[in-house]
Parts: structure tokens; C-alpha cells; sequence
């Protein structure tokens, strides 16, 4: 293992090899469009948005108490709430350097200061225990999040490693590594955390120092759990994946976000030590997972009881957790077993993920979040009395902030990094995955060097345009990610337009500046048709368009209460539309009859288009629905919506 | 209100007025058959099964260090521990009753000394509150259960006071309540408790002494509740129903037993104090939520987060949680419903939810019982591994006893009590409801005396024999409930049939002993279909037997997988079979395809039956699926279940 980079290459995720190379925020820089407009939301409101909530809850000042000996048992605040801190800090991090904000900078160096007087002087730092009459230190491993916490602070500081390089919280990151080190490592106590988090963190910022003794210990961390060392607890030992080594595991369980978190540590580990057993285990429980624990938005986690996955299949639209955390999660596994394999399939993942839950969350003034991100809303949600701390994560309108808050600073990072996450190069050439405007320029391993500029309106519309801006000196390979449900789309380069199909389209020859590459990605709403086995969505089709899952909102519809009544005709296709879509729908009126489970077949009746509507399925009853991307739903306030709709056929 | 009886009329609900008036376990006794063998089994396992229990985990040994002074804040067992043992003596004292059981006769009373030496001069009686370093009384009035176990008391003291009459479980218990009404009655403290069952305990109570005052403080804690008192809860106000006063409330919300058992009490007060108001509202919240927010199965309650009700038409098969307290409760309310309105729709429920939540919960051996009661299991159930206290609800298993175990003790009073279920006289003769083999004979209320013997092997079969043990003076009319699915019944009459419709076949005429009446009810399985609005099982459909709902089982599959992949083919009806039933299934081979939603329509190819399969849809890939009744699934070892089957058409 050699040092990783510094300032050189920011951005969050840098294994030591593989096929592919992440380019960082140095490489790419968004300009504009979807997520240019989100970046900057989260630069203007979220991110202070944070600290002034964590503020007002006395998360920040819980620091200030352990630095004057003044901390108390019943500091407000979960266990993990200094967890959000980190986040916000990784966030300012990336932001300083995306943008150059100075309020962002100044921010993170405030933030800083205040935690790092409250660090012991072993290097440990967290607020809820060991210090006062609070309990002991890793006296509650289970519920405790001392680790997850220190993770958390771990992966903050590798966004000021890389974007800046040393400085004082890499220092304390330092102080807190080691103290883990010696806490847990090889003759110290052999446990490990109740919700995973210090195994990513200690990995990439071992990667980050090139210190492969916190790699080592991110995968002692890993192989201790599933052996059954954590307590039991209520929920199942498969909450927090201690009930199956990951090695052996088949599919993600328990709660989402810490078997992904989980896994995305593994993966790192994997490609460090180049362990395959341990690589092919997280890309066994990927395929399986996505296969048949996966909502069609990409949201994971079914279960609200423990934010968990639920079985095989079991995805409800209308109790779907789908947490944004775990959202967030699942894109940082695709990302890291993308840049191990070079499958697009993980990033085709991570841009239905991006788009219909990452997207969703964030109102448009980045002043409140989805936290839960069901597919299917009966009732519109309410809000708040008072625009407060919201105690459910379950309300249908996006709140300001929650009792349990990960999702607004996770949302925070994941934009404030998103840059990194965009384009790879490989010993040839360029790879872009994620389309939006953008500005690249990297240097091949041998020097030459791929310069490029994105324009596009995507989503809004499906052509992507990548302008080359410098002279090769040699030949190089443009590549371009076709997602899976691009069928049809088309590769003009030169004037010459070819079919390309999903997968990659690739170009290779000596670019001139000036030369533009041009991907049609075809924007027709289409329907979708789910696995027979996705029971609870037996009977219907949802319509998608491009990388964004549609919706039906009770806004749009003649009477709200249609929502639970609408059936689409399927016979032709989804309408076209400039942007989303538009079915044709019947609304069959029937009488509230008592007892609903009936020896007659009422659906029937209705499914079926009778003789009196036209061939297209119009006429009659039927009405035209517009459809939205779902990650615009309760935008104009709360409102019914659903993903799955009736299907006539 | 005149003093109710006591001994004379040994019934668990005994209103002043009302249409209908309840036989009791002096007037009505089951003699076997299919609830009388559940009955056997719970006065031979299940009763000394529940006491074991509870002196085991300490729950019993609480009530011992309250009178000698020894207990601490850390007693085992939660806060509502203490009803655990008063439903038990409530079981105990129906069953002592019942069958004269001298085993459940002195248990009643050991019980009744050791939890009197535990009462406080003042009456209050708890073990978790008010003594020695426990928190003061009523200090957590949401979460402490204080009122509820007090509620539970005074049930267990209505059993003894209507079988045996006043003893010193009735006189501690009246000090109890007692003791409530100046804590909480008019000039004492406006507070109500987290969890209703004082009310209901209260109502009763009052009822069998003929104390007004205590059914008006049942009126006053109902009457607080909707208002905001109880504080806020993560969960949200609704889930102990103060967030609308119930005479506003249009539907069941929130935790299931709280709001069931809370409107059970609501028809108490309703009746006895002429309230039409407080009635209708009740009447209205279970017309809505019975058309919407209950299952097949008469389960209530969908989400496992809250134990609580969804939203109309929220009724997930697999993460259903039905438990089985809210069944109980759900026929308390049922039953209490019927008593006030002579309705046989309620009936009808009440014998739903029996046959397929309440006979479903004890395993064949009386020891092991489930708490939720889902409509499909994806994966067998892994039973806890040393028998133990199962800390999970939703195990796929019977458990011996729960972390929380409120439905053991719950269907043992229920077992116990339930010959005061089945039949109702009014002025001019008899109602039976339910159908068990039994004796019947009861006065009428102007002296006519009717008397019956009912044969039948039910739901074996579908023939029930009454017949008439005694001469009558006079002509009285006998009348049998005839359930909504049975469509084609008969009623036979001296030797005469005739169709009886759905509700009430009746026979009125001077009846001499030896006189039969036959009730012949269809019990061909059958197909029924679920309102298209219940979005988790579109597409399916159930198979029902007579009261049974069926289900299929792994057991009784050629491959246990293919309970994920079974399409039934219902061009026909199901086959008839001697005891349950069997359908038509196929099963498509559809590999495993990775992203499981497509632009294709795979159910379309597997679910229309093709040229090649004979007429009758048989043939090809198709084979006979047997069912079973849902209340025996699990019961030959864990199993993979489902009741709603996807429908080929």
C-alpha cells in the first residue's frame, strides 16, 4: 500500500487499485442542471440549515460541556448525535473545496476547534460516554455508537486530507484512529459495534494516510462480526449483522443502512488486501439483494419496525421505509464495487438511486428532508405544528429536522462530494457514468491527458453532449455509460450516429478540442412490469421515463379520493410528454359495500375496458393522468401519490 | 341501574338493557367438539402453562416484595406485567366455574392472597409504582399501565363475583376501584391512562354491583381521552387515541388493542346510560374499519411498528401483525355491539376472528401460542432455541411465552369464558350465534322456559342439529344465526327444509322435547375475492370454508419454493374435500433475472393458462395444491403459508 494522494485527488473514495480510477472534485466540476441546481441549495440553506438545528438542540454544545467537565448523563441528544456533527463537518469539507466557500471553510474550522476541545487526551472523543457520571466508555457496544461515531469523524477528515491536506482535524481523526487501534486491536478488547460505520471510516482513511494498520483494523472489525459477540437484542441479532459472518452471508439483512455502511467497508478491505472471497461475498449479497429486496426507485429497506430489509419480495409501496440514509448507503456499495469490477451495473444503480431517493429528499429550499421514502402515500401527510423536530420519519412531508436527524447531513455530503462520484478513468481513457453539465480534465496514467465538457439538459431531455476541449496527443477511449433501460438509444460521433446499446458506448481515437460525442438517450415514458413475485404490487405497472421513476399525485387528479380507484389502461403505451408522462385512466365508481373480501369478483367489472369506451382505451370513464417524477411528489404541498399503478390487462 | 346478578348469571358482559340478553356458563355449556377440545386443552396445559411462566420470570414474586417491602425499580418484567396474572385469575375463575375444577379453584385463591398481601391500605395495588425507590404513582400515566393492570383486576373480579359472588378478590378489587375514583374521579387528578382497559374493567364492574359511580368514572376517563392530555410519544398521539375525543373518531387508529378495548368499554357506558351518541360512534368506527382496515381473516391491526391499525386499505398479508389480543378485543367489542343492537353482523365477526385468530394463537398442546398472526409467512419460522421467552412477536412459530405475553393469558380467559359467547334469549325465545356442540337452557324473562341441545360437528361439517330438551308451555321462536358466506343454507323443521338466507332463520312454536331443528350450512370451499382497493392483494385470491379461511402451506408443495410462484387456476371453484380444500396450481419457471422490474411483461406469459393445457386448466405444469384450514398452519413444524393465492384470470 502506498500513501494515497492528498489535495492532488479529492474525493471520497480512492482504492489503491483496480480498473478503474474515481476522479475527484479536482477532475469534475458540475456547472449546472439537476444537480448543479441541488449543489446549490445545499450550499446556500442545508448545510447551515445543520448547524443551526444542531445548534439549537445542544448537539455542538454537548462538545463544549465534555471540554469543561460539565456533561451530564442525559445530554441531549441520541447516543449518535455527534455522528451528525461529522457529517456536517465532511460536508463543509467537500463544500470549501467544490466551491471555495469561505463561510463553509470558516464553518468547518469552528466546528473543528469546538470538537477537538472536547477529544481526551488518548484520542478518544464522543460526548455521551465516559466522561462525568455518564456511563463508561464501550460500556454499551450494542446501542452505544461510539465507534459509528468515530467513523463518521474518520471519513471527515479524509475529505480535508484530500481537499486540503493536514491540518488539526486530521490531527484529532489521527489521535481517534490510533485510540481505536489500541482499544480494538490485536490485544485489546475484542468487540466491535453495534451499528457498523468505523470499518468504512478506518478504511479509506487508512487509504488516505497510507496507513494500512487502520485497513487492518476495519477488517478485524468485519471478521468479528456475525460470530455473535454483540448482546441480544429485541429486533434480532440480524439487525446489526452479527448473526452471519459477511464471508457467508447471501443477502443484506437487518437494518439497511448498517449492512450497507457494512458493506462498503468490506469492499474497501477486499480490494486493499486483495481478498476475493471477501469481494465476491458483497457482490453474491448485491445481486440477490437487488434482485429481490429492491424497490424500483432503488430504495432499500422495506420495514419500518426496523428499518430494515424485509424478505425475499417483500417490498410494499405503501410502508416502504426506503430511508434516504440507506439510499445513500447503497450508492457509496455500487460505487466502491463499481470501482472494483467496472460493471456498470452499479452505477446504472446508482443513478435510479440518485434520482428517486437522494433527489426526493431535500425540499427545494433544502430547509427539509424525506427521511422515509415510500412509494405509495394514502393519505396526504401533515405537517408539523410548528415546523419542528419531527418525532416520525414516516409523515409524507418533508421535515425540517428529526429526532433521529442522519438523513439531512447524509444528503449534505452525499451533494456537497457528488462531483467524485461522476467519471473514472482507466489506463486509456474516460468513463463518464453520471450525466449532468460538467467540466472534466484528468491525466491518464502515462501522462496524456482527457479533457472534456458535458452539456445537457438530462433528464429533461436524453441528449448528452460531451464536447472534447483539448488536443490528444494520442489516441484515447471515450466511454459512455448506456443505462440498462436505454434501449434504442444512439452514439453520434463524427457526424455518424450508431446504435448503442445498454452497457457502454465507447469512442476511441486522437480527440481534437472541439470534437463533440453526442449519446441519444431515449425519454419516452414507458412502463414498467414488476417480478410476479413482488406480491405486493401484483397487478400493476409503474411508468418511468429516462432515470426517473414516474408518480401519480392527488394534486392532479379530478377528485383525490381516485387515488385508491384508478385503473390504467396498459393497451397502448404511456403518452408521450416533453416532461413525465401522461396514462389514460378509468375511475370505476363503487358503492362502499361493507365487508370487502366478497364471493364475487368486483375487480373484473372494472379492469376490463368495455365496449362502449374507443379502441384506445379512452372514452367511457377514462381521464387522462399526468404523471411526475416521483422525486417531486409533495412539492405542492402534501398529497397522495403512488408509484404502482392499477393495471387494466 | 338495578344491581346485576351474580352467581345466577356467570357471564363476562352483562348489559341493563338492550335488545338481546347473554346466556352464561350456568345457562350454556359446551360439551366438546372443536371448542370444546380447545377448551379441555386450556384448563389441562395452558392455565398452569401461564402461572409457571409468571412465577419463573419473577412476575408473581413481585406482588411478594411489594408486601414485604423488598421490591426495587428493576423488578422483572414490565410495567404491565401485573395484568398478566389478573387476566390469569380471570381465566382461573371462569374455568373454576365452568368445570368445577378444583385445581383452578385453589390456584384462584392462592393468587387472590398473594397479590391482596401486595394492596395498599388505600387500595392501590401495583407493583412497579410507589414503593420504596420505585417512581411515585401515576407518574408515567403513558407508558406505566397502571389504570390498564388495575382495569384487568376488575375483569378478574367480575368472573369470581358472577360465579361464586362476593370473596376477597371482589373486595380487594372494589377497593381498587375504589381507590381509582378518588384518584381520578371528579376533584381528583384530570388524567387518563396510556392504555385503556380501566374503562372497560370500570363499566363491568359497576355493572355486576350495581355501582353507577364506577361505570360514570369509566364515562369520565373515556370522555378525557382525544384531548391532548397524554403527553407526546414518538409513535404519535393517535396510538393511544388522544388525538380525536371518540365520539368524533370515524375509524379504529393506532394501537389495535388500545382502541378495542377502549370502545368495548365505550359500549358499555353507551348502554348503560342511553347514550345513542357515544353508541353511534362506536357503530361507526366499526363499519369503516371492518370494511377497510380488517383482514380476511378477521385479523385487525396491519403494522408491527405501533401493534396498530393502518390506514383504509393497508392490509399487507405478509408483514400483517393481527395480533391476537386484538382479536380477543375485537370480539369484545363485537360481542358488546351485538348485545346492544341484536345485529348478527357482529356475530358473524365474532365467529370469524374465533376460527382464524383466536383458534389459530395455542398450539395443539395448550404451551406455546402466536402473538401476531400474519396471512403469509415467505420463510418457515425458526423456533427460539432453548424454549424460552421468544423476544420477537413475529417468529413464524408458536413461542412458549413472550417478552411481552399478553395473548397467552388473553386466550385463556377468552377459552375459559367463551360459553358466555354463544347464545342470547329476548323476550320471546332463543338465539344461538355460534355453533358447538352444548347444552342450553335458560327462563325467559316472563318465565317460559327454553331448553336445547345442539349437535354438531362443525365446522367439519356444516349440519347443526337443536334439539329441544324440554316441553314448552308455550310457542317461543328459536332463532340460529346463518352466516353471510353461507348462501344455500337450509333450515329443516319437523321434517320440513326451506331455504334460510343470510342473518336469522327462525322457527317459533310451542316445541316439545325431542323436537329437532336442523341448520344444514354449505361448506363447499370457496373462492373469495378482495376489494380491488386492498392494494397488497390484487390479483389473488382466498379460498374459504365454511368460518375457515384456508391457506396453503410449504408442507403440502412438491418444492417449498414454489409457495413464491404459484398461480391458481379459478376458471373453476375450488374442489370440494371432505375437510378443506384444494386448487388447481401451476408453476412458472422464471429464472432468476437480476433487476426484477422489465419492460416485458413477464406475469403475462405465466398466468393465462396456454393452448396445451386441458379446459379445465390441468395439466401441463399444473398440480392439485391442498389447503388447510389458516388456524392449523405451523402445526405439523415450521412452514412457509400463504392464504391469498395469485389468480390465473
Amino acid at each position: 500500500m502506498t500513501p494515497g494522494p492528498t489535495a492532488a485527488h479529492p474525493v471520497p473514495v480512492l482504492p489503491s487499485r483496480g480498473p478503474v480510477r474515481p476522479l475527484g472534485l479536482a477532475q469534475v466540476s458540475v456547472t449546472g442542471g439537476f444537480w448543479g441546481g441541488r449543489q446549490a441549495v445545499n450550499a446556500a440553506a442545508t448545510l447551515a440549515h445543520c448547524e443551526t438545528w444542531m445548534e439549537r438542540l445542544g448537539w455542538l454544545a454537548n462538545f463544549d460541556r465534555v471540554a469543561d467537565g460539565t456533561t451530564a448523563p442525559d445530554r441531549p441528544g441520541w447516543p449518535f448525535s455527534d455522528s451528525e456533527v461529522y457529517k456536517l463537518m465532511e460536508a463543509l469539507a467537500w463544500e470549501s473545496f467544490r466551491t471555495g466557500d469561505e463561510g463553509a471553510e470558516s464553518a468547518l474550522k469552528r466546528l473543528t476547534a469546538r470538537i477537538g476541545r472536547a477529544q481526551d487526551p488518548d484520542g478518544y472523543l464522543n460526548t455521551c460516554f465516559g466522561h462525568g457520571d455518564q456511563p463508561p466508555r464501550y460500556s454499551d457496544l450494542e446501542h452505544g455508537h461510539e465507534l459509528y461515531n468515530t467513523g463518521h469523524l474518520l471519513q471527515a477528515a479524509v475529505a480535508r486530507l484530500r481537499t486540503r491536506g493536514e491540518d488539526e482535524l486530521v490531527r484529532l481523526a489521527r489521535r481517534a484512529a490510533d485510540h481505536v487501534c489500541r482499544a480494538f486491536g490485536p490485544g485489546g478488547r475484542d468487540g466491535l459495534c453495534g451499528h457498523p460505520e468505523i470499518e468504512v471510516g478506518l478504511a479509506e482513511f487508512g487509504r488516505a494516510l497510507g496507513e494500512e494498520r487502520y485497513v487492518e483494523q476495519a477488517r478485524l472489525f468485519l471478521d468479528r462480526r456475525g460470530h455473535g459477540r454483540l448482546g441480544d437484542i429485541p429486533l434480532g441479532r440480524a439487525y446489526f449483522q452479527d448473526d452471519v459472518p459477511i464471508r457467508k452471508a447471501d443477502v443484506w439483512r437487518g437494518h439497511a443502512v448498517r449492512v450497507l455502511y457494512l458493506s462498503a467497508a468490506a469492499v474497501d478491505v477486499a480490494v486493499e488486501h486483495g481478498d476475493d472471497e471477501l469481494l465476491d461475498a458483497v457482490r453474491r449479497q448485491w445481486d440477490r439483494s437487488v434482485a429481490r429486496r429492491t424497490y424500483i426507485t432503488g430504495g432499500m429497506g422495506s420495514r419500518h419496525q426496523d428499518e430494515g430489509f424485509g424478505e425475499d419480495w417483500e417490498l410494499p409501496p405503501d410502508r416502504a421505509y426506503c430511508e434516504t440514509c440507506a439510499g445513500v448507503a447503497s450508492i457509496m456499495v455500487s460505487w466502491r464495487l463499481h470501482l472494483a469490477t467496472g460493471d456498470v451495473r452499479y452505477t446504472d444503480l446508482i443513478e435510479r438511486t440518485l434520482y428517486n431517493v437522494v433527489a426526493a429528499s431535500p425540499a427545494d429550499d433544502g430547509r427539509a428532508f424525506f427521511y422515509a421514502n415510500p412509494l405509495h402515500q394514502r393519505t396526504p401527510g401533515r405537517p408539523a405544528d410548528d415546523g419542528g423536530v419531527s418525532p416520525r420519519a414516516e409523515s409524507g412531508v418533508r421535515a425540517a429536522w428529526f429526532d433521529v436527524s442522519c438523513c439531512p447531513t447524509n444528503v449534505a455530503r452525499t451533494l456537497a462530494a457528488l462531483d467524485g462520484y461522476l467519471a473514472t478513468t482507466d489506463d486509456d481513457g474516460l468513463q463518464i457514468h453520471q450525466y449532468a453539465p460538467c467540466v472534466i480534465a484528468a491525466d491518464l496514467p502515462d501522462g496524456r491527458r482527457v479533457a472534456a465538457e458535458v452539456e445537457t439538459r438530462y433528464p429533461a431531455d436524453g441528449t448528452i453532449r460531451v464536447r472534447i476541449t483539448e488536443d490528444a496527443a494520442a489516441p484515447w477511449t471515450l466511454s459512455l455509460r448506456v443505462p440498462a433501460w436505454a434501449e434504442g438509444a444512439t452514439l453520434t460521433d463524427d457526424g455518424r450516429a450508431r446504435p448503442a446499446a445498454p452497457g457502454t458506448a465507447s469512442v476511441r481515437r486522437a480527440f481534437r478540442a472541439g470534437d463533440v460525442v453526442t449519446l441519444e438517450l431515449p425519454m419516452r415514458p414507458r412502463f414498467t412490469w414488476p417480478d410476479p413475485r413482488v406480491d405486493a404490487v401484483r397487478g400493476c405497472v409503474a411508468v418511468e421515463r429516462g432515470p426517473e421513476v414516474l408518480c401519480v399525485e392527488s394534486h392532479d387528479l379530478p377528485d383525490p379520493a381516485l387515488l385508491d380507484a384508478l385503473v390504467i389502461d396498459t393497451r397502448g403505451g404511456p403518452l408521450p410528454d416533453p416532461r413525465g408522462g401522461r396514462v389514460t385512466g378509468r375511475s370505476p365508481a363503487r358503492p362502499d359495500a361493507g365487508w370487502p373480501y366478497t364471493a364475487t369478483r368486483p375487480h373484473a367489472a372494472w379492469l376490463i375496458p368495455d365496449a362502449e369506451t374507443g379502441p384506445d382505451g379512452s372514452g367511457g370513464e377514462g381521464f387522462d393522468v399526468p404523471l411526475r417524477p416521483y422525486h417531486s411528489w409533495a412539492r405542492r404541498g402534501p398529497s397522495g401519490m403512488r408509484v404502482w399503478l392499477p393495471s387494466s390487462s
